[in-house]
């Protein structure tokens, strides 16, 4: 059963958007406060809160859950403030931290820490959408105070938005963050800031990089407003891993010197298990995948071209990237499909309309 | 002019391709020799080369220009074989690096060091493309001692297969790869390696990534063979540039003991520039783009429905990734349009097939 009245403090982004979805799976009333008007006015015109409030106190006022979706800056306070504002409703939040959150929230009972894991590079509720969680990874983070009824309202909430809830301690989340999400934004930032510092004899090695690096530091450079915050609220788990990296990089350093091939040999080995374990969790069988990579010319209809004969001949495409290098060059498109035979199908087709095509397993074993 | 006879030394995934795209281009004759005598075979019936040699001597003979594709660790003793077995021929290569090669030839007139940058996730001739260089940089090694014209065939011949020659200094490049392409690598290796060595209260944190470690790891655990010998023979450069990385992850550890949040905004404001530097290269208005992002599931027809539409509508799509999640919860499809008016155009289309849209800069200022 979700809630009949979900207070939503916050309208931005992700508060817009669990309003929109909210709807979308019929709950009866969404009342949103924000302290910025614009925010709330806005995610009121797209129909994310049915009534805007006047004031936190006014939202707060008979809701059976709020969610408290402001910036991690300034989380502690407002999660207070709301908790003050009503002694009846549940009361959970969206923030990427959970450790200083939860351990500052004396109502431990109705509290429950919330972190929905999707894509962050966009802002404010005109980027809202009712998919926007469709399949997130949302961390809840109850503890031993935590009343039962209050779970099942928040993970059954949480789950009819069509995420996944995933319970887990406060402390341990922050750790686990810091290793999966903390750490490579840290990295891509630090890669990105060191290749773009060195000149090798007039060479601007950002201007020569290839692929790789443009992949690694895809979030280089992302939202300071919401990072900043980030690192610092998750200041100490992430210094530890950081600590940690420097040991393994310390390592790889040592393996180099000595020239020792049977370490780098079981180093890369070990990244080639690790990567087929993260990449089991997307794909039905990931051994099986073939990349199909074609050059293709800047230009409309191209795409469409391709991925309508692939359609037509129902080659389900499980991945698909292009990646463009430039509007005289074109670009390397890279489709991956499931199996030898669709693999050959596949390129067959592309041949017939006169791309040269290079089919290769997707991830190699050895 | 192109040379009238080519040689390629080794006949794998590098120089049966080099076969191919000479080939295309009208070169006479490619005359081929690998040790690995499969390898040859299938060059040859691929039409990568015209005769298929007995010896690497009688390849080599009567070539104007020889390329030497055999793997980084046997180059040195390759090349010197071949320089031994004719005094006419211009000779080059297209191994990872470059310092020990180029400083172990005593015939420094004619031989000059290269090194295409292309994708190599395939491997051997039957992956080969005629195509594989198109708008890749290829780095040539000329030295004091270089003989001008032969300098003047080799850049001609590579910019005739589609490649951007750019000389550089042989110690140069290998300081240039270790930053932009060796330690992005490593980096890939260790950071997936860290994550998958955690275990944070009994949850596994590879099974919970979000995408920014799956896209910083796309090359981690990749191709041993090449990799291993990549990383020993620039051993000097790479560790150089990991120490330097130590020095940078200490800096950053250092601000978030201190929580110096101006530090993190200008070390964040200065990765947001480099990311943009980085991207200047391969889009026309880096400012101008638009991601527009829509939930899309897991089944035939539905890129085609999608790239069709925008195709239809003359929407050139700048980028395209599918980011897949699973086959029960679809996957993210984002499209990267130039400019809000395309991206208003293609959120239209894209509502009228009903999706949910999400719109947003691509690279935002601040």
């Amino acid at each position: 059963m979700p809630p009949d009245r979900l207070a939503l403090v916050g309208t931005g982004l992700i508060g817009a958007s669990v309003g929109l979805a909210a709807k979308r799976i019929g709950l009866r009333e969404v009342v949103g406060w924000d302290a910025d008007g614009d925010s709330l006015g806005l995610a009121a015109e797209r129909g994310a809160v049915d009534a805007a409030a006047g004031s936190l106190e006014e939202a707060v006022e008979g809701a059976e859950l709020v969610l408290v979706a402001t910036p991690v800056a300034s989380l502690q306070e407002t999660v207070r403030a709301v908790l003050a504002a009503g002694s009846g409703p549940t009361v959970s939040d969206v923030g990427s931290t959970k450790g200083g959150l939860c351990g500052s929230v004396a109502e431990r009972g109705r509290f429950i820490g919330g972190h929905p894991v999707c894509g962050s590079e966009a802002r404010g509720p005109e980027h809202a959408s009712a998919e926007l969680f469709e399949g997130a990874t949302w961390f809840l983070t109850p503890v031993a105070e935590t009343e039962p009824e209050r779970y099942k309202l928040l993970h059954g909430f949480v789950a009819s938005l069509g995420a996944i809830p995933v319970a887990i301690d406060p402390a341990a989340h922050d750790r686990l963050m810091a290793v999966t999400s903390h750490l490579p934004h840290a990295l891509a930032n630090l890669i990105l800031n060191h290749a773009g510092s060195v000149r090798v004899n007039g060479h601007e090695p950002l201007a020569t990089a290839g692929g790789s690096l443009r992949d690694m530091t895809r979030v280089a450079g992302a939202n300071p407003r919401i990072w900043i915050d980030i690192f610092l609220d998750n200041a100490e788990e992430l210094r530890s891993s950081l600590a940690e990296h420097r040991r393994r990089v310390e390592d790889l350093e040592r393996a180099l010197a000595a020239g020792d091939a049977g370490w780098l040999a079981r180093w890369i080995g070990e990244a080639a298990v690790n990567r087929r374990t993260l990449l089991d969790e997307a794909y039905r069988d990931v051994g099986a995948l073939q990349r199909v990579r074609v050059h293709v010319p800047d230009r409309p209809g191209v795409l469409s071209g391709i991925t309508q004969a692939l359609g037509a001949e129902q080659i389900n495409i499980e991945d698909f990237e292009l990646q463009h290098m430039s509007p005289e060059r074109g670009g390397t498109l890279s489709v991956l499909v499931s199996g030898e035979d669709e693999a050959r199908r596949a390129a067959a087709l592309l041949e017939a309309q006169g791309y040269s095509v290079i089919v290769s397993p997707a991830f190699e074993d050895e």
